[in-house]
């Protein structure tokens, strides 16, 4: 099969076998998946990585031994596959087992690959009016609405999220559901202009007259991708306020201690979230993805692809295995 | 009256009028108060402080225009002079008050003189069983209570308190009430041995030999006063468990944001706590606080009292208004 | 203008004068209203209440002395009025003021009159893509949201509703956005296709038959309307569960607490909501109220409303004031 | 051995062959056991109880064919043994497993014999300083701090014990820790006098002489023993307050629902509790049990020791498996 690899900090595509399905897992065909920030950060060296990358994906089943139900379901999948043995596993699921494989991330191949094999529990089947596009964004979809699972957001709660990226917006459109009057800050008016068009109350990401307009929020979801979005946050959070750390930064980020002790400031990092949640918000429509995909391009152009996600700013682009 | 001052980074004894309470309040002849490292950071410039310092302190009541009948009442204060008008004070209380004054801090003159003025409301009797050096202690104290009002920590958790300076030695001897199985860490046999004397385990700060021996810890309390502990803290914590943060440091400190994002941890800021509470564990006798003192000096004596406060590894320093 | 009072167990319909706003006050013209269950436990005698009932409603302010701004504005208005100076207002608003009036329920004239008089800030704006009907069920759609307020309900939580009459299909339709996973067990084939038409998950409400497909539930909402819908509730939850109470029930109810201990399952009672966040679920289409508007009476057929709403099984009868 | 039997409403003294403790048990020698009213309500028919009850007991482990560490280890048990392999074992522990068995109260034999096994995982060694009887509370006191482990009680929370039997005493003494504002009230000077002398504030049970002095609380935890202190409970709690139930009632209770839905109070049912945490709470002298023993029986007047018991108002009554 085709598939792409990282290693030392190089892109190739190669040929390779495609995988064999081990015990309870099922083989995928991938039918697009979407380049991640993260993928950009393993090619640039983070965790290690070695290997085949690509966890935002849809694809179909077509070899199930053990599923013979599956064959043919257009499938995503969870990314995180646990040992199932750990006191992890066992109490909280798979997402924090310390044995854990990542697909695409750390110690299991990923999505930029003709095939690739999955355990049958982790899949998630994509609902008929769910397009292929919008399907690759349940996985980030999910991330963005982890904030409201790990937290209880109530509706009267004052909620600002801090960056216009891609994960920005998904927040930002989906966590409204929850608190009304939450609004998006960032620094890009076409950006903005998405989330606007989807109902969410918008503003620059300007300190100063952000403060002047709301005062300090209950909780800040910061999602800029850039390590000082933190300060700008705890500028904007009220004492004893939450923030949530979406920006997954690899340099060591400078905080301002002496603010989050004084004001007995909560800090919450927050990453992968529930599949069948954000399955459901695309089935019925509660948040429209379809603005976030800047561009598709074919899987032999996986290269170029990697390029313009590479590019300051870029929105969501995907790659697609069917095409040639 | 005699009073220290903080100004520019030097401390003065000097001479200035007895403070006269304003409406609500009342006066207090000061009996013996405590340094604590706030203090020393105040002369090093932080919070831009000039006046009088000392926040720890316990008293007699001598005039009390509006409250005859705590004339000659041994008493504590808590610290925080809220404005009681604005969203914060109505609903959470004075500790957070965005136009709060606090004791010996910010705004207003503390307790490193002959009397001071509190509000009435802000008062804490002393039990006749607390002695004046103990007495000294309630507002350290509730800060080391502070984490179990901030999370509920249930029994079964695994609570790590790492740092045996004074400030962790109070946590582990207070917390340990709530969390049976509760450790503290630290790198001096001395002080391990006073907390140890009191029913707490205590280990070497040893990251790798405490991950052998317990594994990751729900909870860690991370009171080592330097801005290196968060590191350890991390290495220390499980996936989705609560760092609580109670140094103050004043330099911005790196953070691997990276490790709290992908493993989900809450970091949360921690300070003042419940004076009720921490008189209630004094009277009771669940925290000894007797060990924890270093030296008293006459007030007299305040920058011996101070340079002695400020060498490394000191424990708590008292001064005694009484005494000439 | 024309009011309908209860009074001694008897509806009458009068001629009154119309009422002047108050301070801070503005004057509402109604123009529908809808008859709600506690109306009909209102004229059997519950609370004592005597004058004019109705707190359902959309209308239009048509005096506003201090607010010139909101005239000719169509609007909700939430329904407790609070004194604005107990404690209980002062942090938690005036839902559970103690000295409250609530509209139509106790100590103030509601909407089945001309006109009725709310504090200006009690007010919501309904957006112009909602119509009258669906206006008048911003309460009780926040009702229903209100256990998500309530309880931090996350999406991979168990859920079942049990009843499917107005308020039981209200929860179900809005708490599935929630929790994608939700079951709705009702006995009317009917009433369970309106929630099945909105991708409702729908059951008979046969215990035995639940208990063998899902288990047992971690939160159960017991909307049935009747005492004896605990039982079938504690039937249906797992230990330490949470069991919602929506059915207002005025006579006492017996309840198996060997269970409820020996389990240690919680009983929330839960009552209004969150206007804001009802509104914006009607605005965004995530609940289709249509469908639950059985019928809608000319204001002069008042009793004849009543009579329709009283049915056992009867879904929303709503009241034209504006039709003679 | 010698062993007392309930069964179709009789108690008996008979000779069982001593219990053989099977994989992962050792067998214990009972040292003391107490009589609880759960034991009276088994022989009343409750559970459908027969066999031999007893499940508050201290014991000396004297076979341990896996663990010869804890041969002659003073020791007492937790109650409920779980079957290890169900989803609630794996995620919350064997006390709420729906196949467990329950020492002395379902599916395994009890305390009060010559000898009980239990698997070694439920140990809990007794501390040097803590004496068989008060060791024999370690089970109930673990009850009485379970609404801490349950609910986040904080300091500033105002909380009411009702009722001055056994456990609320137990209940009052122990979470005036968490609480030092806590009072008790009763109905017998001199059971409250025992809550009085550990430092407990106290009060008449006057439902109304409560509300003028306290006004309504945030927390009540009713533990009467009688199905009519929910409805006190009821009359004292501010609205969205927990009363916890720790009364086990048979019958039906009634309960005023309007009154839990209109308020949103929350109804919180407490059994079991933790283990290490009593032990700590005996070893530190943070509750002493002493005041509450009524008489010690020898084991050969097991029937008089539970008519004892078995007398309205009645304290704790143990009985001594060493005497004759």
């Amino acid at each position: 099969m085709r598939a792409a690899t990282f290693s030392d900090g190089a892109v190739r595509l190669v040929e390779r076998p495609a995988p064999v399905p081990g015990p309870g897992e099922v083989r995928i065909a991938v039918t697009l998946a979407g380049i991640c920030n993260t993928d950009i950060e393993l090619l640039k060296g983070y965790m290690g990585f070695s290997g085949i990358p690509g966890h935002e994906f849809v694809g179909v089943v077509d070899t199930a031994p053990e599923h013979p139900e599956l064959l043919g379901r257009r499938v995503t999948a969870e990314i995180n596959l646990g040992c199932g043995d750990c006191p992890t596993c066992r109490t909280s699921g798979p997402r924090h087992c310390p044995n854990r494989t990542t697909l695409g991330i750390a110690g299991k191949d990923g999505a930029f690959a003709d095939y690739l094999t999955m355990p049958a529990a982790l899949l998630h089947p994509v609902p008929d009016n769910v397009g292929d596009a919008a399907a690759v964004f349940v996985e980030p979809l999910a991330a963005a609405l982890e904030p409201g699972q790990q937290l209880h957001l109530r509706a009267d709660m004052s909620v600002l999220v801090l960056g216009d990226g891609k994960l920005g917006i998904l927040c930002a459109c989906a966590l409204r559901r929850l608190c009304p009057g939450l609004v998006l800050a960032g620094r890009h008016q076409a950006k903005l202009a998405i989330a606007a068009g989807q109902g969410v109350a918008v503003r620059r990401a300007d300190v100063a007259a952000l403060r002047r307009e709301f005062g300090r929020f209950d909780v800040v979801i910061e999602a800029t991708g850039r390590p000082e979005g933190l300060a700008d946050a705890l500028d904007l959070i009220r004492p004893e306020g939450t923030i949530v750390l979406k920006t997954t930064t690899f340099a060591a980020t400078p905080v301002n201690m002496a603010r989050v002790v004084v004001d007995e400031i909560t800090l919450l990092g927050s990453r992968c979230g529930d599949f069948r949640l954000a399955t459901a918000y695309l089935r019925d429509g509660l948040v429209d993805v379809a603005p976030l995909v800047e561009a598709t391009y074919p899987f032999d152009a996986f290269p170029e692809a990697l390029a313009a996600a590479s590019r300051q700013g870029a929105m969501k682009v995907l790659v697609d295995l069917r095409r040639r």
